[in-house]
This record gives structure tokens, C-alpha cells and sequence, in this order.
């Protein structure tokens, strides 16, 4: 289960993974098409354990590992784990899990916002396995030892992204109630540590204010991807490629949300795994 | 898989199943301890896969049937599916799963309503898996064919109980933007559709008026359950019962809900299914 499978025979033609518990990783799927639009993608919303915030590790990680392994068979020549959870407690088990090269998205969300905070006072926003991690922390101070990090867990902002509402009173509110203490800790730069949260970026802005810089993984994870590619001789620089849309539930509910999230219609299909 | 297995050995002595998605089937749990304090009861909580309530039929099916012949592995003498996504779309297939009796919460809950509406002017308010069933309507129509019945989904009820926001101003709003066209409506009755409403009532009863009457299943459902043991010799009528808890993920966060819910402590353990 945990074996290293070569990874020989890899091409730059295969595509590339793309894996989140839901819909939230489609902001990374939507930021790599746009940097790198010669690439084919393969995107897997695990919509039968969505979502993935609330659960143990040990679920995460099983559940994750499974995903991983189903598109190495695909044939993808590298995974992002577009999933702040997943890739918060199950990136070492999902690279054991898999012989390709596995990028997630916690390390470039902390590498963007080292390099843009200025007093090196960092805030995080998340689900609570990621705040509860610690691992946007640790990633933080592993690259700027003196930075001052700050987290906090917002459970209702993953289920008001898929419910749609991203904007008005009801959801200001709850921003007011979540990032009350945060706006008063003096960060200079808040990650959004969920890939739910660029649906809420104005927002979650407009409670931060104007000084604060907001960092979305999305955009640095499409670069560090972008930088792997063409290291390993795996990026593919002509033609225009093609996506494809997997979830492990029914898809209309993903497709509904698809097209709120990305405002197109995408074609989306079922692969049910055993339990 | 579907097999209709034996009865044959089940005595007053087992213990009652109680199943739901998560911790919602907690309230059910309580209206039968309360009315039956001498029966033993086996609580599961299936929070590997919780919410049920935006799952597709297909999967909430294949969930509860597995919990259910855990259960009856277990050696229950009865089982209530005390989740109403599970009883509108899975109760058919969880009586083929297994050879207890077992009960929904849906027709309990249709009862109550049908027998306390002056009007025939009745509401159903609970998870978008459970409005779209249609389930609710059926049962209240064929209790009393000229009712006139009216849905309304809240998916954000579920996430802001499990957030333990119960009252204040946020899900004042968004109770206000769910039940806007349900109070309009006129109807005199409104069922709470989802074992975690009771826990908005005062929000709801707020926002719908004090002429309308508010039905929980939980209380008419463990007047079912009596009769059903009764009528088959099954009734427990001395000593005092006790209560397990079993979840499919990790136990901490039900720990931490069950206090928040049922106000005191609760030992749980964990089964992990397979997948």
C-alpha cells in the first residue's frame, strides 16, 4: 500500500493530476490551465468524502492515498494535492502511496507570503485539520525563522462557498466573527488557506482592510508546478490541453457547482470506489 | 448483500440501534432514553461520511446499509434510521440489508404533522437530499390526501448546529433567507425535517411566528419505536438501560458535539469500515 512504483515510462505527454476533496481545488485546476494552457489535466473531486476539514487525519490520509493511486493509474505524470487539508496531514503518505511527483499546496502559500509580509507577522485562515496541523506554520518558519504566525479555523466558510453565497450581510457577518481577533493581531499578510477561500476573497478583504496583503495558494502552486515540469523534462509546450473532471459521488451537484465556481460548463463523470 | 436474514433468537434483552450521519440522531436518541429508560440503546454515527445531506442517493444508500448490518452484527434488537436524508432515501434498501425491524423518522414525523395541522397547510423544511426525495410529501399525502405541502432546503442549518452557533444574530439572517417564502406561505404546521434542527427551534419558531406549530420527529418517533417493541414481545420493562457510542472516524469531535448537544460526557469508540 505504501510502496514506491518506478516511475519510468513517464512522457511529457501524460497529464497532470490534480486532486481535492471537492470543488475548492478547481481554483488551482483553473490558475495551472491559465500558466500552462499546452498542459492536459485530470481534476478528481473526492465529493463522496467531502468534506475533508472536519475529518481525522488518518481519514484524510486513507482517503487521499486512495485518489493518488487511481490517477498514478491514469497515467499522470505528476499529482497536486490541491487540498489545504490533504496536503496539511497526508502529503508524506500520499507521496509513499504513489511512485510520481506529488506537489501540495501548503509550501507555496507559505513561500508567497514570506516573501510578501514586511513586519514578518503572518496570519492563516483554514479548515480546523489545517489550523490544527500546524503545518502552515512550520512551512512559515521553516523559510523565515522570526515570522510571527498567527491561525485561525473557519469552519462556515467552506459550506457558504458551496452554498453559493459569497457575498452580502450574512456571510460579512461571519467573517466579522471569525477574523475579528486576526484583524486586531496586526498581520500584514493573511494566507487563505483553503482552496474554498478565493471565493471570499472580497470579503474577506474588506474585513482585513486595504494593509493587509491576501495570498492564495492557487498562483505559487501553478509556479512551483510550472518549475518541476521543466526540471524533471516532463512540460509539454505545444498544443492546447484538455481537462477532465472525475468525483467519486454523483456528479450533478459538482457540476452545479462548477459552473458557479468557474462559470462554465464542465463535463464530469462517477468512479465509485469499494466502501 | 440484500438477503433477508432470520429474526429468530432476538429478545427483549438486546440493545436498540440508533443510527445517523453524524451526531443529529442524538436528539432521537434522547426522546427514546427518556421514554424508554429501561431499554439499552447502540448509538452509531457514521462521521467517516457525514454530511449524508448532500450526498447522492446512491451513496447515502450503500453508507447506511453498511452501518446497518454492522449493527445487527452487533446484535440489536431494532433499529431506528434517526437521520431523515437516510430514512427518505434509504430506507427501502436498509430493510433488504438486514433482518431487524427498522424505522424511519419520516412517517413519524408526517404523522405528527398530519394530526396537528388545522389547515392541511404544512411546511418541511431539511437537508437538499431530503426536499428533493420528495419523501416528506408522500408521507404527509398519504396520511391526509388534501394537504397542501411546501419544501424548503437549508443546507447551512446542518454546518452552523455542528459549529454550535445555535442562536444570534448570523443564523438569525440566514434563518430569515430560508424561511422568507415558508412564512409567506401560510402554512400552520412546519415539520423540523433534520434530526439537528430541534437544536434552531427558538431561531425558527422566531422567524415563523408563534402560530405556527413546530414538529421534531425524535418524540414520535420513540412513541413508534414503543409500540413496534411492544407489538412484537420485544419491550424491555425493567432495570436501566445504558448507551454506547460507535463512530467511523476518529471519536474527539463527536465527544466534542455530544457535550455541546446533550449536555454531558460521552464514551465513544471508534469502527473503521473498510474504504
Amino acid at each position: 500500500m505504501r510502496r514506491r512504483r518506478p516511475s519510468a515510462g513517464r512522457t511529457s505527454d501524460g497529464p497532470v493530476g490534480v486532486f481535492d476533496s471537492g470543488i475548492g481545488g478547481l481554483t488551482v485546476l483553473d490558475a495551472i490551465s491559465r500558466r500552462m494552457p499546452a498542459e492536459s489535466l485530470v481534476y478528481f473531486g473526492d465529493t463522496a468524502h467531502v468534506p475533508y476539514g472536519t475529518k481525522s487525519p488518518e481519514a484524510v490520509a486513507r482517503y487521499s492515498s486512495e485518489v493518488a493511486r487511481y490517477l498514478e493509474g491514469l497515467g499522470v505524470k505528476a499529482l497536486v494535492v490541491a487540498c489545504n487539508t490533504a496536503s496539511a496531514v497526508a502529503l508524506p503518505t500520499v507521496r509513499r502511496a504513489v511512485g510520481v511527483p506529488v506537489i501540495g499546496v501548503i509550501l507555496p502559500g507559505a513561500k508567497a507570503a514570506a516573501e510578501a509580509s514586511r513586519s514578518g507577522r503572518i496570519g492563516i485562515i483554514g479548515t480546523e485539520a489545517t489550523i490544527a496541523s500546524g503545518a502552515y506554520t512550520r512551512a512559515v518558519k521553516g523559510l523565515r525563522p522570526k515570522a510571527r504566525v498567527t491561525g485561525a479555523a473557519c469552519p462556515l466558510f467552506v459550506p457558504f462557498v458551496e452554498e453559493g453565497w459569497w457575498d452580502g450581510s450574512v456571510i460579512e457577518a461571519v467573517a466579522r466573527r471569525y477574523l475579528g481577533t486576526m484583524r486586531r493581531s496586526g498581520v500584514d499578510t493573511l494566507i487563505l488557506g483553503c482552496t474554498h477561500y478565493p471565493l471570499l476573497r472580497g470579503v474577506v478583504a474588506a474585513e482585513m482592510g486595504k494593509a493587509v496583503t491576501l495570498i492564495d495558494s492557487a498562483e505559487q502552486t501553478a509556479i512551483e508546478l510550472w518549475a518541476l515540469l521543466r526540471r524533471l523534462g516532463l512540460e509539454r509546450t505545444s498544443g492546447k490541453g484538455k481537462a477532465r473532471f472525475i468525483v467519486s459521488d454523483g456528479p450533478g451537484r459538482f457540476r452545479m457547482l462548477a459552473r458557479r465556481l468557474i462559470g462554465k460548463d464542465v463535463d464530469v463523470r462517477r468512479h465509485r470506489f469499494d466502501g
